[in-house]
């Protein structure tokens, strides 16, 4: 799905992952497919409509692939695509970035 | 100020910098000291009360300064401070990203 990408390059990376669920994720697929629920658990807080938008919004965007398995009751698995996996070093950089902002305002 | 902070790495940058807004004041400011109508100019469509807002929590956050000018009328301006400008390979990370799926998303 083609859309308008803005003029500035950081901010075409912001209208993927703008969102903070967005971000948290990505950062729990960097380790592998994962089922909705166990996306679910991870995420605590996040409402089964918002975690399903979200999903469907970067499913749009080319950073995952949803998979069903018809099972009783159906499987759905989610995997990064080689773009979603591409975000890595970003992710990474907000990692050690706030390592350090944590060790910094410790008490 | 002082506040709790989550226990992945990645959550504490979020808390910091998950709005869109925060990231796109970080990249104006990264080029030097900006005035509040130069940032409210070069963010758009930004309302006066949000980017208040947003500059606030930033320096809260530590961030940024803020310093007022006793003119008339008053001049207000925004710097990062060294906290803030450590954000910049995260941003460059998320510029290179951006290109690339440009290139990769252009018809």
């Amino acid at each position: 799905m083609k859309k308008e990408l803005p003029a500035c390059p950081v901010e075409t990376t912001l209208t993927l992952i703008s969102d903070r669920w967005k971000v948290l994720i990505i950062r729990d697929l960097l380790t592998g497919t994962k089922r909705f629920g166990e996306l679910k658990k991870s995420l605590g807080s996040i409402s089964q409509k918002v975690l399903t938008a979200n999903l469907r919004a970067m499913e749009e965007s080319g950073l995952l692939t949803r998979k069903v398995y018809a099972e009783v009751p159906p499987r759905v698995e989610y995997t990064l695509t080689e773009t979603g996996h591409s975000l890595k070093p970003i992710l990474d950089s907000m990692y050690k970035w706030g390592e350090e902002y944590e060790a910094k305002n410790a008490s």
